[in-house]
């Protein structure tokens, strides 16, 4: 018979998910809110996200309620704080995709810069880390997470590349482009920050599946 | 007589005050290395950044290690629960000090832009907010916690002059000093995460005392 705690681990899960399309979606509409100079949509990402805040709450609520009820020993209680955890991360990672969308407020009436194809493509990646990291929370799959670790790299080269092209081809050449190249640099440090959560998410999912630290060990990974 | 848990309560209160004084420390060094050129001050914030991070396990296990052992009821279940949310928020702070000491390293070899003066008081804002909310968490002290998050307006307007002082005044008018006006905006920005991060404990801290969730709701702050 299944106990009454796992189908409520069940119900906590969905809400976990939910919390993830929630953040995956803010990131990928702050992102074409930037490419399309759309300020409506930049507008509907950042009212949003009181919805969001609002399941974060519910969610960390219905965690301590399930720790308090059933006072879960090892596994089922490593599950649930990294649910906390989890939960908190998506929160902050939506929180960047307002970042983001109050930047595209700003730079709405100007001109775009350059063609963004880059910034795009870090996006997907972003995005991308966000669905595998919660992905591997819910099934428990270490090699999932660790993959989300490994793609953290990947963004890295991006976000090198594409604040080196603003600085030198951009700053350095057209001062005046400065202002709104400053602008596409910090939303590329932005994206690079949602990559940091995400692996946190999946570092915290390893710890809870295997109880050993990769967390600060990055050589543990190879 | 006090029970055993209340004792163990107060080991990690004690934990989490050395958290937030190596976090605090972390924060002040890697500053006075970028005042100073100092680039062994700088490498010596990212070595110790392994000692944080171990003591961050060290309490996350401890928390989950008294949740399993003493089953704890409502108010100090909460007070656990906000104790790992705090380590994990001490830890990221840790973490942005040595984003700011690996910028440090990169300018080492280069000539200040300028004097700092305004970085240098951002500074002191973070680190007296990092300070006032691990005290408000240790004490339980609302009006502490509240004041933490009317600092964040006050770091907010001193962030928006420094990278309008950068931007305007340094890579319109000289665009060769781009690459270090963007270093030095990324730090600003680092520091204003560092606040960020502190605003989060707040809050914690407000709803693990009142229950009430000023979390997402500035207006109950007045």
């Amino acid at each position: 018979m299944e106990r009454h705690l796992d189908q409520e681990l069940k119900e906590l899960n969905k809400d976990i998910l939910k919390m993830g399309c929630y953040a995956e979606e803010a990131i990928y509409r702050s992102i074409e809110a930037l490419k399309n100079r759309d300020e409506d949509l930049a507008r509907s990402v950042i009212s949003n996200d009181g919805n969001i805040d609002k399941l974060e709450l519910d969610i960390d609520e219905r965690c301590i309620d399930l720790i308090a009820r059933y006072q879960p020993m090892a596994k089922d209680l490593r599950f649930i704080t990294t649910g906390m955890k989890l939960n908190a991360e998506l929160e902050r990672i939506a929180d960047i995709a307002v970042d983001i969308a109050q930047r595209v407020v700003e730079l709405a009436d100007k001109p775009l810069l350059k063609p963004l194809v880059d910034i795009p493509k870090l996006t997907a990646i972003a995005q991308n880390m966000v669905k595998m990291a919660v992905d591997s929370f819910i099934k428990g799959d270490v090699e999932l997470a660790r993959q989300v670790i490994l793609s953290d790299n990947e963004a890295d080269k991006l976000r090198n590349l594409i604040s080196k092209e603003l600085v030198e081809d951009y700053m350095v050449k057209d001062p005046l482009s400065a202002p709104r190249a400053v602008q596409l640099l910090l939303i590329t440090r932005f994206l690079e920050r949602i990559c940091d959560h995400t692996t946190n998410i999946a570092e915290d999912v390893i710890y809870m599946v295997q109880a050993e630290v990769v967390k600060h060990h990055p050589e543990k990974l190879k």
